[in-house]
């Protein structure tokens, strides 16, 4: 694995921005996720800290001043208008000196730190460079969207309601499986999600499809996997070198509409199902930051075939999994007006994905496809084995014993709604509920980093 | 329909630019299709004529010198540099006015037409703003690329291979079928497309799959439809409004690994099988210059359900489709070796799709999916009834009975050759093959109009 744990990773830094010391934060310095903000004030890549934002550029030229030579220059890294696409870029050798030149500029005992005070200019910011509001309704522009199917339980559940019988297919175990998504309407987290309008399966063989609203609309819960360094048309990136081309995670919600999509999706896959909307959290974790908290890759089951050796190091085997506990918040519109909090559904774990991002990433590469810069990959609905740790409506309220009136999905398979403070009951989504998507990391021995959140509120339908 | 038949389609127009008047071009003066290059001398839209590419920005200032006050300045057309995205987002009428100026400039009776020659500083240049070469290996970024499957001769035809009681899927009828492509692999005509490398399926149950170069490569014949103005997220484009919101049209070529496909295509549809390159022709040819080749949609057999109404206008039913001739040349390696021409081996037409480019894309709208200037959307497979409008191997050379020998896509069915006139012969594409699409549209009292070419040739697959 090309990212080591070293001092940036030391659970007793402190920041000299305090708010990145308080115990609750998603962002203390040893997280240091990544955002952006394509005008404005600012226009470059930011750091989160805290509750701040700070521009890696002017922090790097900061370092370079304080003597930290590390020729960020060079790689066009101080200059804000070309960070963004510069820094995706780099290799994992010169992101690890960056983030120790920002750890450097930041911690407590920074000898930059009297300077930059010195320099504040305005009332709520903390430095120059420094800017008080974080950046929550920004993302870089993606170019190519990916989603793959990586969790073999959400594949097991999903296949068992189709296909009782036959739940998974044979490739599943052999092809980490995936499908291209819709890049324009990818959209960050607060953004508002109306619900989309399409053709519904007839209610008897051979007569017309509905068409309106969806009835079955739904969340998923994935992690979105950003591609740094890309690759040229017709090579690929073997496995061993996959985590290099790797700048980060986030968390990504892969709103679906169950009902088109058990209309459309066959031959060729899901279509207008996904792509009205997929919302993503605005700050990229980085690999680097993530070092602590990597873990083996999935011990397959005995009996399950192993990978193809396209699909296969030793590294990958020993630390290609992440450790992110994932949880899932209903806030309804009730929830809402009556001042309450919003209410956890589900809380799972990255770790147990039948496949890894290094394999994702490989596989998606290995025809000879041209990974870009930016490029956003969707890890698929993650789900666990355990009921309270699947990653969308459609398999929490799956198949219950109390309740078994319309709307069924499938044929033959009841609904267990999900009850609400309020009394509310959810089978799938209403409009007015918001879905929030919280991803953390936590290792003893180590500072507890976050991923913020991927928020979004259903709203209705529009007339057609 | 917004486009209609006027003076810029008049047979009898010629141009001062002689090679337009050349009875083989692709490209009289009552063609101009766009196309753009995004650096070196020229930066812009260009509209190609002859064997030339005309800067747009720059004869539409002509134009405004010479009288003709369209206010394209205020519109951003006169900017070379805001040109490629401005002429994107026009209305119909903005552009009819466009078309009609540059006509006004370069027919043979222009009153601009002494003032151009008179500026010529280059041999080989016509005019200040006349370039000799065309751009045909250029092509604006795509945004994003989603590929239908809206002929149903195609879709029978392949359906049969695979469920040969059930050919056609229940929603086929009822839905224009789609799923996204990779937009960073959609290349200009004449890129090398390096033979892809992937999965295959076992060759018996529960045994492990194959890897390595692809031995059952297709083409797939397609047109591209290239998106002008965009819709804002969470709102639809009407199926009346559709066609003011297509730029033109070109050609597509879907490589496809069909061995790839089987094997990972369930349940998420096609990925690595296609994700490698789509190759363009590098030459839009504009709904305007299609007026005269407009034909009613296809008229669906007795039986058949109607679209729905969100699918359905008056002036979809009667001139939805368009008359395009499309052929398939193939060019072998040895060929060229021996000097010989490219063969072709089909023929078929556009109007016989069962979608018409307005419903494709207003149901790739209709749940609220923001489409953006620029996006491409593949027709699918062209193929017809007769054999030799099939549109791609695994239809042309399917299910013959003069040879049973491996590779055989589908357990039961066989593979008839196709014979080149070298005496090779191809049931998929060998190492070395040029596959060339070409278009054009004539009719009785018309012009006729090309599309040029849309090319690539197979490279070995590289050492894995």
């Amino acid at each position: 694995m090309p990212y080591e744990i070293d001092e940036t990773h030391d659970p007793n830094l402190e920041s000299w921005v305090e708010s990145a010391n308080d115990p609750a934060t998603d962002f203390p310095i040893q997280n240091l996720p990544l955002c952006c903000q394509l005008d404005g004030s600012f226009a470059g890549v930011g750091v989160r800290l805290g509750d701040h934002v700070v521009s890696l550029a002017d922090c790097l030229v900061e370092a370079e001043n304080h003597g930290f030579n590390s020729k960020f220059d060079s790689v066009g890294l101080t200059d804000p208008f070309r960070a963004a696409t510069q820094f995706w870029s780099l290799t994992p050798g010169q992101r690890m000196m960056a983030r120790r030149a920002v750890v450097a500029m930041l911690n407590a005992d920074s000898p930059a730190r009297d300077d930059i005070s010195a320099n504040s200019i305005e009332e709520g910011q903390v430095g120059p460079y420094i800017h008080p509001e974080p950046f929550d309704d920004e993302m870089l522009k993606v170019g190519d969207y990916t989603d793959f199917y990586a969790s073999v339980f959400h594949a097991t559940n999903v296949g068992s309601m189709f296909r009782p019988d036959n739940p998974l297919l044979p490739n599943y175990k052999h092809v980490p499986i995936a499908y291209h998504g819709r890049a324009s309407t990818v959209v960050p987290s607060g953004t508002d999600i109306v619900r989309p309008i399409g053709q519904q399966a007839p209610t008897e063989d051979g007569g017309s499809p509905g068409f309106g609203p969806s009835k079955l609309f739904d969340y998923e819960l994935e992690v979105g996997v950003v591609v740094g360094r890309g690759n040229e048309l017709g090579t690929h990136i073997p496995i061993e070198e996959a985590e290099d081309h790797i700048l980060g995670l986030c968390l990504l919600n892969d709103w679906s509409a169950r009902d088109l999509q058990k209309w459309e999706y066959q031959p060729l896959g899901p279509f207008l199902a996904k792509n009205f909307a997929t919302t993503v959290s605005p700050y990229i974790v980085t690999m680097e930051a993530l070092a602590p908290f990597r873990t083996p890759a999935y011990e397959r089951p005995a009996g399950d075939p192993r990978p193809l050796p396209y699909l296969t190091s030793d590294a990958n085997t020993a630390h290609g999994g992440v450790d992110i506990t994932l949880e899932v918040h209903i806030f309804s519109k009730q929830m809402r007006s009556k001042g309450m909090d919003p209410v956890r559904i589900s809380k799972g774990t990255f770790k147990d994905m039948y496949w890894t991002i290094a394999q994702m990433l490989t596989h998606h590469s290995v025809n000879g496809c041209a990974m870009q810069p930016g490029d956003l990959l969707g890890s698929g609905t993650v789900s666990g084995k355990a009921r309270d740790s699947r990653g969308c409506l459609l398999e929490l309220t799956w198949d219950g014993d109390s309740f078994s009136d319309p709307p069924v999905l499938v044929p033959g398979t009841q609904r267990t709604p999900i009850r609400l403070p309020t009394g509310e009951e959810r089978k799938f989504l209403a409009d007015g509920d918001e879905v929030i998507l919280k991803g953390y990391c936590e290792r003893e021995g180590f500072r507890r980093i976050g991923f913020g959140e991927c928020r979004g509120i259903v709203r209705p339908a529009r007339q057609i």
